[in-house]
């Protein structure tokens, strides 16, 4: 067990940690964090990494499954409060200097646990170098992706296989609803986040919640979806057409379908993250609309899910430091969006290689084939 | 607009901040507690609240959707890192000392704001201040949980209205994404939480992910499962059974129910939420199984959403420093795990008032009306 994907995990992420800060241990407190580095797919629960030293700290409720998870781990069932449990742990493994999680401890959290530890263990913030080891997968984790891609796509086709009649008529939160169902009956665990239907003007609305408004003949609506199924999220973006295409969008779509393939064709192991922004960016301002792409290129994709975490790194924008690597697979999500009138968007994902990118989803998105009849 | 429930919400939650700590102004990061003080939907966006200044930072994408929903704010769209805009805001208003929310802030976010604020302003921790002042519902609030209960109720009474057949040869995650499914075209936003469906020995873990297994005539079957709507959650939990109780459970359960009914029983304003616990565990610690309920009896309920959010304080436990008050919403949830047998657990929603708290869920908890056949 001691040289499981988990153990050559916590290794990489402790040097990766002593090299920014000298600590005994780290306390690892994101929840997709302690999953990747052991996995254990519970909540609530933190894992102390040392030399010698993987301590996963649950409760009762999480106690049958950590153990059936994680036989190679220490598992402690705590019943007082978490600061407690990971004082004990600190005291009866002498660990004098404590990194902690810089990107996901609370100020509350760092008090308590302080508190708890004492004058003799010194807590010290650590960058996020889970977060750095995960953004480069490895082949296993890249065929989990893949699979999340494709329950996604699946899903989607499943729907629109409907035509027109799939969605006219129909409300935005109904569509999204429909489009779950798929996704879970399909093999997903959950959707990976909020999905998004957003139907005329309302997909100018980059975030947009899908409401009650109905679908109607003629508009354009955007979907934003995707699958988090094995511990892994896919990402994906397109708008169909109901019926025809809004005379409107017909050109801000060909525009942000060439600045997608500008991106897509950018990306390769080495290049600054901010070069695969400008080249798509620099489609749309040409064509005088880059006043309207009011986000970020792409981001990474992985493990994260829910709103907040399915961004991770690398971000790939006008003010990323990243160099994309290898093994990294990101999403290429170029937008346009036209207040009062309507949005653009559409979105891949893409693994990094040292040759050409490897499109991971294989969705058209030709404006043609996106018009339902 | 000047006297809208969001400036009143402010204004209180600004004296409670100064109460513990003084400070100028107080930056609201914990985006349910954003969305109350301003009526914000979004997300990744900070509100800066101090006399005579309540200022919303957002980005590009939710530019327009601020301006709508939040008319009587300053509504600042940043285009570089939040942190320069906080201490752009923080700098015009002269602002010294400033609030963070330390239940939510990270370590990483306040090194990054405490390096752009510079040394003229100093950032302070605050406790939970808004969860404190969330807990205590108004009538407007009531009646959204009260929505939102209706919503997962009359999913689940749906969902189990086809009978044994219902449920049995499905796998737990298609019949946790039906009630997903019925609670949206019911109403919801979307599921509060993951919707937790477990059949037979799965019960015993209390946070189980429904998974492939498929339904089986004889086992009984947990479903755990609330709706998001106009911003409130409900939370339930019922135990079914496909076609007869489960003899080794028979008897469990009507200790879980006679459970449930002391802790409503026991919920009053003024009593203490390690009173309510205690009424509760008493009966099933008196039937030898005090070490088969491991988790807590209840927790409050309101905007939270998410795993990790929908409990809200109080927590109701034998650890719990709080005390009921009139208004706040709580789950009671008793349960009890056997390993590897099954578990039961009974959750409902109720009001506290200073009489007897009021049930806002409905749904029947004997065991004979859980029997689908």
């Amino acid at each position: 067990m001691g040289n499981s994907i988990y153990e050559v995990r916590r290794r990489a992420v402790l040097a990766l940690a002593r090299s920014q800060v000298r600590v005994d241990a780290l306390l690892v407190s994101r929840g997709a964090d302690v999953g990747y580095l052991s996995g254990f797919s519970g909540d609530d629960s933190l894992l102390l990494v040392g030399v010698g030293l993987a301590c996963l700290i649950t409760d009762g409720r999480f106690a049958e499954q950590a153990a059936a998870e994680c036989p190679d781990l220490e598992v402690i069932v705590r019943s007082g409060p978490m600061s407690t449990a990971v004082a004990g742990v600190a005291r009866g493994h002498k660990i004098r200097r404590l990194g902690v999680q810089g990107g996901h401890m609370t100020l509350a959290a760092q008090a308590a646990l302080g508190a708890a530890v004492g004058a003799r263990c010194r807590l010290l913030a650590v960058g996020e170098v889970v977060l750095g080891l995960r953004a480069v997968k490895d082949a296993e984790e890249v065929r989990s992706i893949r699979r999340a891609i494709g329950i996604a796509q699946r899903a989607f086709r499943g729907l629109i296989a409907g035509g027109a009649k799939a969605l006219s008529g129909r409300t935005e939160r109904e569509v999204a609803a429909e489009l779950d169902y798929r996704m879970i009956r399909g093999g997903a665990d959950s959707p990976a986040f909020d999905t998004v239907v957003a139907a005329g003007a309302h997909s100018s609305l980059p975030h947009y919640r899908p409401g009650r408004a109905r679908i109607r003949p003629g508009q354009a609506v955007l979907l934003d979806w995707g699958a988090w199924a094995g511990g892994y999220s896919s990402d994906l973006t397109r708008v169909v057409f109901i019926g025809r295409i809004p005379p409107e969008l017909a050109e801000v779509y060909e525009v942000v379908l060439a600045a997608s393939q500008a991106g897509l064709a950018a990306v390769r192991a080495g290049v600054s993250a901010k070069a695969v922004d400008r080249a798509a960016r620099a489609i749309i301002e040409r064509a005088g609309l880059g006043e309207r792409f009011i986000h970020s290129l792409g981001h990474g994709l992985g493990r994260g899910r829910g709103n907040a975490e399915v961004h991770e790194p690398p971000g790939i924008g006008r003010l990323s430091a990243a160099r994309l690597r290898a093994g990294m697979v990101v999403t290429i999500e170029p937008g346009v969006y036209l207040p009062g009138v309507g949005g653009i968007r559409i979105e891949d994902d893409v693994l990094v290689t040292a040759g050409a990118a490897v499109k991971l989803s294989t969705l058209p998105a030709a404006a043609s084939a996106m018009v339902l009849r």
